[in-house]
C-alpha cells in the first residue's frame, strides 16, 4: 500500500492532498458517499510553499513559478549600514512570513497574504549597498554594469539599480501583493527605479518539466546546467567566507523582440537561425529535445547541419565548459507604442558564480555574431550580487553586512 | 461503476482525463504498474476548451479565465462595410481555430496555439463600425460615452475604441499569442487603440467557485446574477431581430486604486466603507458571503448597521431590481510611476443588455454618495455593443452585418 500510496503522491501537484478511501482500491467495501481516490486539494497550487530558511536564497534553483516581478530599487541618500540592517532584518520577517502564507505583521490585506503559491523573494545588491555598508573591500570585481555590447540599445529606464528583489508565484495576485508590501516597508529605504513582469505557462497548462517557450514560438532555456551535479556553475561554496557563502549573481537583460520582421521568416530559416526544431527544441542534428548539438555534422553538400551562424553554436563552447549559466527568463508582453502591433520580448534572467567568466564571454560570442541578432535587441540590463540566504536566527544578508 | 465514473470526473478540473484502472477499486487485480486511479492530465489546464459556436458569444456567461487583455482597436478610414465583412470572416476563422487549440492558418507561431486554455475571444463594437458598415440606424441609443461622472479623472489613452476585442484564457502565453494573431491579421483594416492586461488567481490557487479578490484585498464581485436564472439582465433574447438575437453590451472602466491612503485606513473604516467583511466577504448584517444585506438593521445606538455612505447599500436599489449587470473584472498592476509605490487598480468590465437601464443609473448613485470613491478613481472609459455569436457556417457580426 505505501508503494500504491506513493505512486499517487507523486502524481499530486500541490502539497495538501486529501487521501481517502485507500483501502478500496485494495478491495475494501465501496462506500460511494466517499470520495474514493486521493486527489489533489482544489487549492493545492495556492497553498504550496517553498522554504524560506536555508543558506542559499530561494528563486534560483527553485522550479520557475509561473510568475514574476523584478523590482530594482535605488538607496536614499541617507542609507548607511545600521539602516540596511534594519531594511534586511523587516524584508527577512516579511518575506518569510509570506513565502510560508502567514500574513506579515505590517500586512493591511493579510487574506491576499494567505495564498503562498510558491512565492519565493530573491534579493540582490548592487554596487550601492557595498559603497552605502562600508563594504566596497567584499564587492566581487564583477559587480558593475556589463560590458557595452555592439547589438545593445539599452535604455536607461531598465537599467542598473541599488537593490533588486526577484518575486516569484503560481499566482500574479500573490506577485502584486508581496511587491507591494516589500516595497511599501522599505519605502523611507529605498525609491522604486524599475519594475518588469513577466510570465510563464501556467501549472497545470503543459506537463511538468516542459521547458518554456518564448514568445517567438521558441523552446527556451533547454540547456539549463544540473545544480545537482553542477553546483559551483551557480553558487559560492558553503565553505567560501561568511560575505560569499551560499552567494551569486544575477543578471537580468530585458530583450525586445522584434515580431514583425519575425513574422517575415519562414519556418526553415528561424529553424536554422537558432539550429534547434521549432515544435520539439531538439537541435538539428538530433531527434529530442536534450539531445547534444553535433556541431560538426555536415549535409548532402558539406555543408554544417547547425550554421556558423546558429544561436546555440554561438552560445556554446565545449572548450570552456565554464561558460554556462542557469537561465530563468520570463516572457513579457506589455501594450504596443502607438503605430506598433505588438510590445514583446524575453526577461532573460541569469544566475552564475561569476558574471565576468561566464557570462559575458557568452555574451561577446552572440554579439559578434549570431543570426538572432537580426529580431532581438538587448534594451534593459542589470547585474546583482544576490547573498546568502539567512539560515535560522539570521536575516538576508546578516554574514555579509558582519564581515 | 458509472456513477463512481461520474464522480471522479465531475472532481477534474480539465476536460482530459487518463482513466485507467478504474477496476481496481471494484476489487479487481491489483495491477501496480499501472496507474490505478484516474486522475487530470498533468495539462488538463492547458487543454480545456470552450465552446466558440453559438447564437451567443463565449467570453460573457464563460467563467472567468484567469488572464484577459482588452485591446481597443480603431479602424482605418477606409473601412467600409465590405472590408468590416472580410475582417470578421477572417476574425471568425482565427477564434475558431485558437479557442479549440488548432493553430490558425496565418499562425507563424503555431505550437503557442496549441494550447487553448479555455481561450475565448469577444468581439465588440463601437459607433464606429454602425457608421463604416452603413448601419447607424441600427446602433442602439446607449451606444456612446457614458456621461461625465464628477469622479472620473478620466484619461484619452484609456477611452473609447471603435472595436474591442475581449482575449481571455488561463495561460498568459496563450493570451498574448492569440492577442499579436488577432492584431496581425487586423492589420490593414485597424490600428491598435489601447491594451490593457489583467489577471485572476490561478486555476488551482484557490477552491473553485470562490470570488476574486481585488488589490485592495476585498472580494470582488459576489452579487453577480445568475444567467441561467435571469438571462435577460445580460442578453437580447434569441427571438429578437437578427441584429439583436444573442447580443449584450460591454462596459470597460479602468479603476485606479489609491493604495497608499486605503492603507491609512484601518480594517473597521475599510469594513465600513463596502459594507462588508474583508475576511469572509459576508455583508456586515451577515454570516456567509452571499447572505442578503440588510439596509435596514440597526445596531445598539439606532445606527443602520450598513453606514448610508456604504458601497453595498449605494451600489443597490432593491426597488430597481433591473439595476443590476454582470461583472467580468481583472485586477491590474503596472509600473509605479517615478515618485510612487505601485500602480494598481481593477479593470471593471460589465455586460448587461441595456447600459442605459441598467448600469448608468447604478453609476450615478455611487457617483452622488459612495465611500469607496475616496480611494477609487475611474482613470478610463468605454462602451461597446457585442454582437451575438456565430452558429455554425455564419461569421462574427453576421447577422447585424447583413440586416
Amino acid at each position: 500500500m505505501s508503494r500504491e500510496g506513493l505512486n499517487r503522491r507523486s502524481f499530486l501537484t500541490g502539497g495538501a492532498a486529501a487521501i481517502g478511501g485507500a483501502a478500496l482500491a485494495l478491495g475494501g467495501r465501496a462506500v460511494w458517499d466517499e470520495e474514493p481516490v486521493p486527489m489533489p486539494a482544489p487549492d493545492a497550487v495556492g497553498q504550496a510553499t517553498e522554504e524560506f530558511r536555508g543558506i542559499r536564497q530561494a528563486g534560483v534553483s527553485t522550479r520557475p513559478q509561473a510568475f514574476a516581478s523584478f523590482v530594482a530599487l535605488d538607496l536614499r541618500s541617507d542609507v548607511d549600514h545600521d539602516a540596511l540592517v534594519r531594511l534586511m532584518r523587516i524584508w527577512t520577517d516579511d518575506i518569510e512570513r509570506l513565502s510560508q502564507g502567514r500574513a506579515p505583521l505590517a500586512d493591511t490585506e493579510p487574506e491576499l497574504g494567505a495564498v503562498p503559491a510558491r512565492l519565493t523573494v530573491t534579493v540582490g545588491y548592487g554596487p550601492a549597498v557595498f559603497r552605502a555598508a562600508g563594504l566596497e573591500r567584499l564587492a566581487p570585481a564583477w559587480l558593475r554594469p556589463l560590458p557595452a555590447f555592439t547589438v545593445d540599445r539599452l535604455e536607461d529606464r531598465w537599467n542598473d539599480g541599488d537593490v533588486v528583489l526577484q518575486v516569484c508565484a503560481d499566482d500574479e495576485t500573490t506577485v502584486a501583493h508581496a511587491v507591494r508590501l516589500l516595497v511599501k516597508d522599505a519605502r523611507t529605504f529605498v525609491t522604486v527605479r524599475w519594475l518588469q513582469r513577466g510570465f510563464r505557462s501556467t501549472p497545470g497548462s503543459t506537463p511538468p518539466g516542459t521547458t518554456m517557450r518564448n514568445l517567438m514560438g521558441q523552446v527556451d532555456g533547454t540547456r539549463n546546467p544540473d545544480l545537482g551535479v553542477e553546483p559551483e556553475l551557480v553558487w559560492q561554496p558553503d565553505g567560501a567566507s561568511d560575505a560569499l557563502a551560499g552567494s551569486t549573481s544575477l543578471v537580468v537583460r530585458r530583450i525586445a523582440m522584434n515580431l514583425d520582421t519575425w513574422d517575415e521568416l519562414d519556418r526553415d530559416g528561424r529553424e536554422k537561425a537558432v539550429g534547434r526544431r521549432l515544435d520539439t527544441g531538439a537541435p538539428l542534428t538530433g531527434r529530442k529535445e536534450h539531445d547534444v548539438p553535433d556541431l560538426d555534422a555536415v549535409d548532402a553538400n558539406g555543408l554544417t547541419v547547425i550554421a556558423p551562424f546558429a544561436h546555440v553554436r554561438r552560445a556554446r563552447d565545449d572548450e570552456h565548459p565554464e561558460q554556462r549559466f542557469l537561465r530563468r527568463g520570463y516572457n513579457y508582453d506589455e501594450a504596443p507604442a502607438p503605430g506598433e502591433l505588438s510590445s514583446s520580448g524575453l526577461i532573460f534572467a541569469t544566475y552564475q558564480a561569476d558574471v565576468d567568466t561566464q557570462f559575458v564571454p557568452i555574451q561577446r560570442r552572440l554579439d559578434e555574431l549570431d543570426l538572432l541578432n537580426e529580431w532581438t535587441t538587448p534594451i534593459g540590463s542589470a547585474v546583482f550580487f544576490v547573498p546568502g540566504g539567512a539560515r535560522a536566527g539570521e536575516y538576508l544578508g546578516q554574514r555579509l553586512l558582519e564581515s
